[in-house]
C-alpha cells in the first residue's frame, strides 16, 4: 500500500527528507507532497548577507534545489501553500492557497515539520517600518536590494576586493554618505555589518552586551569589537535600541537606543531568530525552553512524556537539539543541522536506521578579513551547566609565524577541571585562523581531554600552520595548568 | 645528586625535550648539555624552501631559539661538536670539537638521541658535483642561494605574490631563462619546485614514481601533475634520474634519465630523508625496517626484544613511529612529532608522565595555489596492512559553491568494508582546501566510522564551507556504499 509523507516546509530540512526518502522508496510505495508558504526552495539563508553584500551576484545562486528539480523526483510541491493547521490525532494537516484562498485538508501517514525559525522583531515604534529589514528569507534580501537602489547605493567595492581599514570610506558613492544602523552583535549582525560596509555606507552597530558576538567570553568579544573598528564601523556597546525614528517619507531617519540617537538611511535587524512553531503549539505539541519541538534522535517528535507521538518528525530551525557538552537543549539554526536532520529523517523513513546525535555548538562567521569561530561551552555556559573549569588564552598565528602574510590568532579553551576534558574553544584571527574550530569540534565530538588533544596528528607546513597548532598549544598550556 | 642529561642533535626534538626537562628541574637537580655538529639550533628545516624561494627574506628567521637563548636557561650547549661514539654501557658519548679536532668522553645519567635525518643523495655520476642541492639544512638553503646568486636570478616573483598559471614567464629576468631541474616528486620535490618558479627558473621535475606525490593514489596524484603543468612545470613521471650530465666548470648542464636528457643551470634533490642512525648502529642499538631507532610510547630507547634500555631516549626524525592506522611502524620526518617527542621526553624526564601515541600519517603542501593533504592509509597502504577497504571519491568547492572565488576540492575517502571505520582521507584542491584534513586526522585518531564522522558537528558558513562539508559529504557516500 502507498503510504503518504506530507512535509511542512520545502526547506534545508523538509527537503533533505523528501530527498532521502524518495532515493529509498519510490513513489508506488511513498507518495510525498511538501507544502511551501512562499516561491522558492532549499536556498541558502546563510548566503543572504553575501548576495545583499554585492559578493553573489543573483538570488538563483542561493538556490541548492529547484522546484522543478524537486518535481522532476516525483515530489508533489505545493508552493505558497500554507498550513494553517496540523490534526496529530487525525492524521491529516488544513492547508490554504495563497493565491486563491481555497483550504483542504490532506490525510498523512508520516508528517515531517519543518517549519523553520522567524527573524525576532520586536514590537517597538518604528521597528515594522519600510526600510527596517531583516535578513532571513529571500524576499527579505529583495526587500533591502530594493531599498538599497532606492537609496542610490546598489555599487559595491569590487566583487573580489577584501575590504581593508581605509577602504571603507574610499569605496563610498560621491554624494552624501548612507548610513546603516545595524542593531543586533550576533552572526547575522555582524555579517550584515560587512554587507552594508560593502554597499558603501557608513555602518553603525548597536548592540545590547557589552561585547558585540555574545556566543564568545567577553575578552574575545572585544577583539571582535576592536576589529570592527579598525574597519570604521562605529559599534556601540551595551545599548538597547528603543525606537527606530522615522522621516516624512515613513523611512528610518535614526535608531534610537539607550546610549543615544543613531542617523540611520536604513536599519538591518540582526536580533536572531526563534523557531516558528506557531502551528505546532496550536495542535497542542509540546515545546521546549527555546519554544522549539523536541525529538529524539531518529528525530520524532516526543510527547509530553518523551515518548514519540506516531507518525510525526521535525527538524531543522523549528527544533531543539540536544548540546553533547552541556546535555542540555538548544536552539540552534544552522543549515548543516537542518540538513543533517532530514538526512536522518529521510533515512528512517525509508527503511533505514539513522540518529542525530546533537551538536556542540560550532560556529562560524567572519567580517571581512576577521574570522570568529567558536565551539562547545563559553565560560557563561560552562557555569550554568555546573562545570569546573579553567580557562586558557593564547595568541599565536594561523600560518608559520615567519611565513609572509602570516594571520594573529587568538584561541581560548576552556578544560573541566579534574578531568582535563575539552569544554569549548574560541577563536578569533585573520585569515585562515577560524576553521580550526573543527579540530576542537571533532575533539568535542570523542569527548577528548586536552591531554589526548595534544598529541592529535594535525597538519603541518609552514603555510598552513605552525609547527604547535594554535590550538595544541592552548591544549598544552591548559594540561600544564590542570 | 645532580643529574646530567645528554643530548645529542640541538634541533626540535633534542631542545624540545631539554627546555620541557630544565622547566621541571632546576640546573642543581639536572646538568644539561647539548652536542651539536652544526651551527644553529632550534631551527625550522620546512621553511626552507619558503627562504630559497624568496619568501622568508633570512634564515634568522626561520630560528626558532638561538643557542643564546638555550644557554640562558641553563642549557650547556656545544656547537660544532660531534659526537662519534656512544658507550651505553658506559653511559659516555665520545665527541669531538670539529674547530679543534679536541675529542673527550663525557658521562650521561640520561642520553636524547635526537640526530635526525639526513636526505638521500644517491651514488651516481654527478650527483655530488657543486649545483647539485638538497634543501634539508640551513647551509644547504645558503649553498642553494649561493648557486642562484652566481646563476644571477636572484631576484623573486615579489614576496606577496601568488603564482598564477602564466606568471611564471613573465617573472623570468630578461637574460637566457635559468633551468632548475628538481628530482623527486614528494613533499620537498614539489616545494622546492615552487621555489624555483618564484626564483624565474623554468622548472623540469623528473619524479620515479607514475604520478607526483606518491603518498597519493595515482588519480589524486594525476590532479597535482595536472596542476603543476598548468603552472608552466615540466613533469617527467615515471623516470629514474640516472646521472648530472657536468659542464667545462664543473657544474650541472642536464640531468640524464630513463626518460631522456633534461638541460639544467641548477639540480634541487627531493628524494626524501632517511634516518642518521649510523652512530646508533655502530652501539650496536637495534634499528628498525626503516633503519630508524625504536622507542615505546615514553620515547625510550627500545632493545631487541622490546624493553626499555636505562638512560635512553630518542625522537624526531631519527627514530622510527606506529602508524595507529595499520598499526606499523614508519618513519615520518616531520618537525612537528619532533616537537612532540621532546615534550614526551622532556616531561617524562623532569618527573611527569607522558606518552607519544603514535601518528596517523597526516601531512600537507602546497604548490602556489594548489593545495595538497592526506591522512590515514591510501589504498597501497591499506591493502598492505591487510584491510579490505572501499574507496570514495567526491568533487566539492572549499567554500559554498557561488561564495566568490570558490575553490575546487577533490576528496578521496578510504573506509573498511564492514566496520566502516575511517582509514584515511585524501585532499588535492585551490585555497582553502587542504587544512581541513585535520577533520579526518582527528576522526582517525578517535577511531570513527565514516557513519558516526558524518554527524560531527563542524563549522559552517558560506566563506568558509558548503553546508555538508566535502569531508562529511565523502562521508556519506562511503556510509552509503557501505
Amino acid at each position: 500500500m502507498t503510504e503518504h509523507l506530507v512535509i511542512i516546509g520545502a526547506d534545508a530540512a523538509g527537503m533533505s527528507a523528501a530527498s532521502q526518502a524518495r532515493r529509498r522508496r519510490g513513489p508506488e510505495e511513498l507518495r510525498i507532497t511538501a507544502f511551501e508558504r512562499g516561491s522558492v526552495t532549499s536556498y541558502s539563508a546563510c548566503g543572504i548577507p553575501y548576495w545583499v553584500g554585492g559578493e553573489v551576484a543573483e538570488a538563483a545562486e542561493l538556490i541548492a534545489r529547484t522546484p522543478e528539480q524537486h518535481r522532476a523526483r516525483g515530489i508533489d510541491l505545493r508552493l505558497r501553500t500554507e498550513v494553517t493547521a496540523l490534526d496529530p490525532d487525525g492524521r491529516r494537516v488544513r492547508s490554504r492557497d495563497l493565491d486563491t484562498g481555497a483550504e483542504q485538508w490532506t490525510a498523512y501517514d508520516h508528517l515531517v515539520i519543518a517549519t523553520g525559525a522567524e527573524p525576532v522583531r520586536p514590537a517597538l515604534p518604528g521597528f515594522d517600518a519600510p526600510g527596517v529589514h531583516t535578513a532571513h528569507t529571500l524576499p527579505d534580501g529583495q526587500a533591502l536590494l530594493d531599498t538599497l537602489g532606492t537609496l542610490g547605493t546598489l555599487g559595491t567595492l569590487g566583487t573580489h576586493d577584501t575590504l581593508g581599514t581605509h577602504d571603507t570610506l574610499d569605496g563610498e558613492p560621491a554624494e552624501r554618505p548612507r548610513r546603516a544602523v545595524v542593531v543586533g552583535g550576533g552572526y547575522i549582525g555582524i555579517e550584515m555589518a560587512e554587507a552594508m560596509l560593502r554597499r558603501g555606507h557608513r555602518v553603525t552597530l548597536v548592540h545590547r552586551t557589552p561585547e558585540p558576538m555574545p556566543g564568545l567570553d567577553p575578552e574575545m568579544g572585544a577583539l571582535v569589537r576592536r576589529g570592527m573598528a579598525e574597519l570604521g564601523i562605529e559599534v556601540i556597546p551595551g545599548a538597547e535600541a528603543t525606537e527606530v525614528l522615522l522621516g516624512p517619507d515613513g523611512r528610518p531617519r535614526a535608531v534610537r537606543s539607550t546610549a543615544g540617537e543613531h542617523p540611520a538611511d536604513l536599519v538591518v535587524l540582526g536580533l536572531g531568530v526563534r523557531p516558528r512553531t506557531a502551528l505546532a503549539r496550536a495542535a497542542d505539541l509540546p515545546l521546549g525552553v527555546h519554544g522549539g519541538l523536541r525529538t529524539d534522535e531518529r528525530m520524532r517528535v516526543l510527547d509530553g512524556a518523551g515518548a514519540p507521538l506516531p507518525g510525526l518528525w521535525a527538524g531543522g530551525d523549528c527544533v531543539e537539539v540536544r548540546h553533547l557538552v552541556s546535555g542540555r537543549h538548544q536552539h540552534v539554526a544552522l543549515g548543516t543541522h537542518a540538513n543533517k536532520h532530514g538526512l536522518v529523517i529521510g533515512t528512517n523513513l525509508g527503511g533505514g536506521e539513522a540518529a542525530f546525535p546533537g551538536v556542540v555548538g560550532t560556529a562560524i562567521t567572519k567580517i571581512c578579513d576577521l574570522e570568529i569561530a567558536r565551539t562547545g561551552l563559553n565560560e557563561r555556559e560552562a557555569t550554568a551547566a555546573g562545570l569546573r573549569w579553567t580557562a586558557t588564552v593564547v595568541e599565536s598565528t594561523a600560518q608559520a609565524g615567519y611565513y609572509p602574510g602570516a594571520a594573529w590568532m587568538t584561541v581560548k579553551l576552556l578544560a573541566e577541571q579534574g578531568s582535563g576534558r575539552l569544554l569549548g574553544l574560541q577563536i578569533v584571527g585573520g585569515a585562515g585562523a577560524a576553521k580550526r574550530i573543527d579540530i576542537a569540534a571533532m575533539a568535542l565530538g570523542s569527548r577528548l581531554t586536552v591531554q589526548e588533544l595534544i598529541f592529535q596528528d594535525l597538519a603541518y607546513a609552514p603555510p598552513f600552520s605552525p609547527v604547535w597548532d594554535p590550538v595544541l598549544v592552548a591544549a598544552r598550556k591548559a594540561a600544564a595548568r590542570l
